[in-house]
């Protein structure tokens, strides 16, 4: 691993990552002074500025927010534009994730309303601001699991969490799976709301007692603020939402699911759960007919779950799906009406200091990657190009506790290769991958003997990944991008809290 | 009040009771130190003994339990045999309530194996023996509702909590609703879970990955032990499970559901609790017909939930139900089927220091009461007779929430009067009550001179407290009893935590 500092100004002492996901043997559930509610005290409040007085907010506080509306979410930046307004200053923003959406952030890190960021992916104008130097403290980027840890233990401590409630109540009973800008489970924040000091659900849905069905209960929420909209349902989707049709793609996705077969791990315990990238959307189809093809019915699809794994669970491909949050809007429908498709909190998801996580029991995950190097190292943090690309999500979490980690990539882009001798950052651990599956071959890392044996038998074109990474090289040429040494702007958390890298300015 | 010590031993320091529920401005939800789950490790146990070890307790440690399987429930008998077969003294045993099954627990308090006892509601054999002075510690009598906020708050910290899992899977997520003993939510354990050091499920419905619908999930749990059998879920309607047919009983009734109709309190946001006594069951189905023939649809019946609140929902009486612990089977399968019936913690229910409770939102709590007095406190903790009767549950949390708080009562039994001078012990404060339904009439508090005027032009027959007291005096004639001024046996906690009664041996 890189030297890393012992101290980072405005992110405080570093624990660097020791090489792999630091358990103790307990952790503490943190404590928290709440407010009481008075019998017949109203929650409704008239606005957020009401809110942010009745949360007793003041300069320097920690607002959190989730991103299950994804770029489709409209209360970061009503919250953020009210804060601003209310003349709050130096808050801290907690953000399950950023999209390009929220690009009025910008603009509040250069009035100095936020002055930090806390968050597991940031991607479009805010991640450039953030690139570019912009905030004045170093954005600290968590995995989806590592965020649930921090909350529950109080590493971070949440002055008000803003929950986007696509229905609501006037007891502050919330729920996901109805209403215009419905979004399934709220998986992210539940964590939130069970641990902030003050929780203000806003909605855009506002229904007589109760709102059913329960994803956050009324006995976790403060206040409750109406507005026109807390966003548009139609962004959930960002992105691929339906299987690549490119020939290296579908070439790419059919080796993938063609290993997952050979591994063994196809049975009455399988679990699996992938992104919704065009080529992982073709590996879950081409999966679904092997699983069909050989009546194999898994145990659990879990995610960020896509229509696809909806209709492997219809298919009865699955006994259940755990939810934390849909990636499309086929997901929020089925998390509606199918109650063996049932959510998770971030916490039960993915952290590593709970009493069992659900990517701890995955069998197979299938990532994406921006580049990969030859120690297997993944990036999806910061190109070589010094953008922010997005960040961990609960891509560490999932190769970390998945049985058959396995990521799909191209050799290469227009950008330049993407099997890179050092990757520009390292997001998720080598030590945690067990495949990388190309159009040209699979590479299988030293340590997972077992595996490439099989894969072998099963006649799967297997290379090494130092072969694989000098072909992309070949195919796609691209100087090399001078490395950055500049001021430190992000510090990489691994999923237990450690660092495993830096980003730095140019 | 009854004049308190400041200080009572095996107890602690008393803050008495202030007439009104004490509410801080904030409370705080405790830190609790908590075991890290290894993936890959087994949280099914071979036994109990291996839990107890796994859990690290010793001598004085507390142990939960709760009473969905009420008179059914095999698991508290099973782990405190095995607790006392390992050698373990001194425990503490927080149970949400003690039935006439519990029995063995007798002999534990005998041997030292148990030296405290918290509870909400405790009859049968155990009573008798806190009564007669057997335990060495005054038992600590809560409502439903102060067991919650001690929880919560720390007050009351538990070292490991012992669920009885209808169904469970290896990764410790449970189900109430299905199995050979399903009981429906678990909403008392829920509380337990959430809030212990360590939480053991005791299952005898194992079940492959994942235990559906899930009411406390795995990451709430820490080890799982299999038993042949949890208990015998036809133990949970104790009691009575019908609407009464004597004639004086339907008449109290019929006079309740008048009393109900005539508050104004029938309309959209109309919401209703009632517990599975013989009348209160026959006011349910009086108020069923007077609901239907007003086309009235309310908002939420709540409890302690009986097959006859079910009928309520179906019958489209209510939009929702809110159900801590099922009554009756009828209800279990409710809970299973229908999505407007869901559970509820315990906090949720009645904690009066979280952030809304719902027996804060009542409009109408029907009440038994074994004794009430001229100053309308109801007694269902201890007789005339010096013995144990139950407590308080839900009693005073719901007489205190509810806008109509209605007590249903006979003037007397073959024990004797049942409106008496003074309560032997006050349960519930009748500041806290606002009516009082007799065979001979109904009184009405003088702070509800409101209900007295709606009561009156409804031609419902009302009376001075005061007469229907000599007049249950005069039909129930009854040597008064002596004073008892024994030890402290028990202290009676009101819902806020503070001292409101105690219980004194002979």
């Amino acid at each position: 691993m890189k030297a890393l500092p012992a101290f980072i100004e405005g992110y405080g002492e570093v624990r660097p990552f020791t090489g792999r996901t630091e358990r103790p043997p307990t952790a503490p559930r943190a404590a928290v002074e709440r407010r009481v509610a008075r019998p017949g005290g109203q929650k409704l409040l008239a606005g957020l500025p009401e809110a942010f007085d009745a949360c007793g907010l003041r300069d320097g506080a920690v607002l959190s927010f989730h991103h299950h509306l994804r770029n489709g979410d409209a209360v970061l930046n009503r919250v953020l534009d009210a804060a601003a307004e209310h003349g709050l200053q130096s808050l801290t923003v907690a953000a399950s994730s950023i999209f390009p959406v929220h690009a009025p952030l910008v603009r509040h890190i250069e009035r100095g309303v936020v002055s930090r960021i806390v968050t597991s992916y940031v991607s479009g104008p805010v991640a450039d601001a953030i690139a570019a130097g912009r905030l004045p403290t170093p954005v600290v980027m968590q995995t989806h699991g590592g965020r649930a840890m921090s909350i529950e233990t109080g590493r971070l401590l949440i002055d008000a969490a803003f929950v986007a409630a696509p229905t609501a109540d006037a007891q502050g009973n919330l729920a996901g799976a109805v209403g215009p800008a419905a979004c399934g489970p709220l998986g992210y924040a539940m964590v939130d709301a069970a641990h902030a000091r003050h929780v203000v659900a806003v909605t855009d849905h506002f229904v007589d007692f109760p709102a059913l069905p329960i994803d956050i209960p009324q006995g976790e929420v403060d206040f409750v603020v109406r507005v026109n909209s807390i966003g548009d349902a139609a962004g959930i989707p960002s992105g691929t939402t339906r299987p690549t049709d490119d020939p290296v793609g579908l070439h790419i996705a059919s080796l993938a699911a063609r290993a997952i077969e050979a591994s063994g791990l196809l049975g009455p315990d399988f679990s699996f759960q992938t992104g919704a990238g065009g080529i992982s959307l073709a590996v879950a189809r081409d999966l679904a007919q092997v699983m069909a093809a050989q009546r194999v019915q898994g145990s659990f699809a879990a995610g960020g779950v896509t229509g696809a794994l909806c209709e492997m669970l219809e298919a009865g491909l699955f006994r259940s799906i755990f939810d934390v949050q849909c990636f499309d809007l086929q997901a929020v429908r089925s998390y509606r009406d199918d109650p063996r498709h049932v959510s998770m909190s971030a916490s039960v998801y993915a952290n590593p200091f709970g009493r069992g996580a659900l990517v701890d029991q995955l069998k197979t995950m299938v990532l994406g990657a921006a580049e990969i190097d030859l120690d297997f190292n993944v990036n999806v943090t910061m190109g070589a190009n010094g953008r922010i690309l997005g960040g961990s999500g609960g891509h560490a979490d999932t190769a970390d506790g998945a049985e058959l980690a396995l990521v799909t990539t191209r050799l290469g882009s227009a950008a330049g290769p993407k099997l890179v001798r050092e990757v520009a950052c390292v997001t998720t651990p080598g030590s945690t991958i067990d495949l990388v599956v190309t159009e040209a071959g699979i590479a299988v890392p030293p340590r997972r003997r077992d595996l490439a044996e099989r894969l072998a038998r099963a006649g799967l074109p297997l290379k090494p990944l130092e072969e694989l990474q000098r072909l992309a090289e070949r195919q796609h040429p691209c100087a090399p991008a001078a490395p950055r040494e500049g001021r430190i702007v992000g510090v990489v958390e691994y999923r237990d809290g450690s660092v495993i890298d830096l980003l730095r300015a140019a």
